[in-house]
């Protein structure tokens, strides 16, 4: 189970793709391979993939120990065929690094 | 705590709000006191509010029963001073309703 919890200071990288409506079911099978490989590297905490309810956007969110082994994963050599093979489905991908500083549970 | 799991089937809002960097704290401090009111709202789960590491953005990762859930919060009156407040402070926002697909946990 993935748990949002802001006193753990993991790093959050928000990635929201844009995509045609008919290649969202490829790009969402290529982020879930590219997953079983970022998950064997250093600082992996967990990836979330979204689909937008208008099915023009695909989002990963996923949390990582640090910015830096984020930074290490994307500059690692078996990253590079999924990005790429991210970007050619994707119309444009928008990679952002955040805290998470507040939760509220109900 | 907070956790995120596709076979809940919520419905998940993600919020970007573009902010001047010394706007970060108020629109934070709006955001928490947003969730105040929203959290006791019908079919309200969760609010998790991040800000970017380069303090131009901040996202509410959203959680409610379903989409009819979080329409109407957004339609109560007693939601309204607060999102006024928030754009009021905001360059920008943009919300988009996803549904959590796939989750990878280390």
């Amino acid at each position: 189970m993935v748990k949002l919890d802001p006193s753990d200071g993991y790093a959050t990288l928000i990635n929201t793709f844009e995509v045609e409506p008919d290649e969202v079911v490829a790009l969402t099978r290529i982020l879930e391979d590219a997953t079983e490989t970022m998950r064997r590297m250093p600082g992996f905490i967990s990836a979330n993939l979204h689909v937008s309810r208008d099915r023009t956007r695909v989002v990963n969110y996923a949390q990582w120990v640090s910015g830096d082994d984020m930074q290490a994963m994307l500059r690692h050599p078996d990253a590079q065929p999924h990005l790429k093979a991210a970007a050619d489905v994707a119309k444009s991908f928008e990679p952002v690094l955040y805290t998470l500083e507040f939760s509220s549970g109900a």
